[in-house]
């Protein structure tokens, strides 16, 4: 079966996701940069979920690149994490709007676990599909990145409930080692090509 | 005519659909278990019209695979799908605000009744326009589940009027009826390929 | 210059255009069916904004079959057709709140108006880089359709100033008039292919 | 890496930016043609944050016509376009609220920047890619556009603590001259086709 149009649903999921974030940016109602201050957290907030869709978006691109076919399974593993990820709008909103108290953060990392568990699930399902010595497998490697992110997560949502910024320190640390780029893939693909197998 | 667009043009769509649902989980203004409680309600309901969005997406992903071209009835066709699904925001928020009363809940019943209608038409169109010995009409074969749950539905639709919950647990057992992976198109496109007859 | 982003881009628009004015339908705070009744003026105005989207869609997708190659006056010729698309949602919302009152009805016919001289300008500009013996120019040819609904439209704006729901009407009938499938273009691809000149 | 997803992301994303922006738009609750006035400075901005959206779209399109390859740090760079883009709801609607009062009209220009900014960088990301003589880097040119207009939303920044005013019609100067088509790189792709070098 044919993987552009799951490439293109999960898009336009992403897209509007990323997008709605900022309808919750309210427009202050006074004229002045002190007013915009007190939009800062807000702002930072959707920075932070704006950057973690961009992650996702920019990995599920490079994991689908070596995917050659998708069957039913996939796309219901991938409708699962556009699921998770659809609702960050509502954890970043409830996180923001009661000023970073502990059980909105520690949902807001559930959230977080929860959409990294569905994205785990996808790429076992895209190498099941493909079998252990299939491209994907070998791009993925040993997947620290992938073992470590759950690992701050969970820790992120332990600390929400003691000092609610740390919590929120953990799920910033989670989203820069991602932001620095994945070159599995297209290490890759540069040594084998999109379909090359060792 | 290229049917690509009109796959991309439901993929919006849908996309849409599917993501503005979670602008109605309204951000609970306590920061506890207990709000987030409240919200339950909601959270289901949005996860059931989310599935049954799903649905519809694979569904319409795994018959468009089988069509060779499309003509102005199909572009009808379809459009006439995406306003029943496109109204399932608004039939979800009905049902879900006034509690499950039993008019919200019969309506909600209602729509799924009349996209499932659509989505029959739609395949009839283009079933037409390749003859009855055509892939698409192989691969549906008999279709159990398109005529169960049309079944389900209205038998949901009226017991909303005695019990709503029984109407809702309804539409919940059609959706896990499709929920298991529909073989059908991938056993067709395994033995015969995307194009082939018989 | 390739038109396949031309195309995404619009259809982007035209998805979401079509689908946020169901965010317009209020969900009612009664669960009876006189309560939905309420709600039936703005569900048959969402209709029909629904029905015009469907159409300029389906429209637009048979144009750009026949055109070859687009230019930076194509990009923005179609931005244009989309601005006063994307304020359909504004003015169905106004008409359907004020109870189609004269100004309001007129708006909504003027939009449509602006937006069918803007599809026509596009047409012609699609046109010019064929030439006049070009695909485009032969499948378009009278173009009755084209000429009549924007004496429709116009009818229609001076009627709402009498009687609004005489110009509800002659909305209504230019998109009856569309919504038999307009079959030029598929028969002149029938007849020559979609390069094919003559 | 294939181009295609980034091109469909970022359409998806300016789609929706382009068309949220007429949420802001109020429904007057009076039926007259002076309640419609009230509306139209919310208008004119709406349409000034539709055509930079617009110039966006279209320049990103040329310039993308002209990448051949993209990896993870024009993913990356292409994000960080979209993120200031996706303010512009929220800056245009905090100008237009305020009645372009210094602060709000000041920071739409930043806005306007930063986006610039952005889009500079990717720019130059992907020329990077190509090599000094690669088309991009020839299509470009001297690009006095890209010189002049940060500029003008530097004037117009600055202006707006004066006479915010006079900070709006540079903003809407900036906007004009890119109004007008940028035919470098149609101009080079007839010359050399798009892989062309020279």
């Amino acid at each position: 079966m044919n993987k552009s149009r799951l490439e293109a649903f999960s898009d336009g999921v992403l897209a509007i996701v990323i997008t709605i974030m900022v309808l919750e940016l309210r427009v202050p109602e006074e004229s002045s940069w002190g007013a915009l201050r007190d939009v800062a957290p807000t702002f930072l907030t959707y920075l932070l979920s704006f950057v973690y869709v961009g992650i996702y978006w920019n990995n599920h691109h490079h994991m689908l690149q070596l995917a050659s076919k998708v069957n039913g399974a996939v796309l219901w593993a991938n409708l699962h994490l556009l699921f998770w990820l659809s609702l960050l709008p509502f954890t970043t909103s409830w996180m923001d709007e009661t000023g970073f108290d502990p059980v909105p953060t520690a949902l807001y990392g559930i959230d977080l676990l929860l959409a990294a568990v569905a994205y785990f699930v996808l790429q076992r399902t895209l190498i099941n599909g493909q079998g252990s010595d299939g491209p994907l497998a070998q791009a993925v490697g040993r997947d620290w990145k992938g073992k470590l992110s759950p690992v701050l997560y969970l820790a992120g949502i332990l600390a929400s409930f003691w000092v609610p910024y740390v919590g929120v320190a953990a799920f910033v640390v989670a989203a820069l080692i991602w932001l620095v780029p994945d070159r599995r893939v297209e290490r890759f693909v540069a040594e084998h090509g999109t379909s090359g197998r060792g």
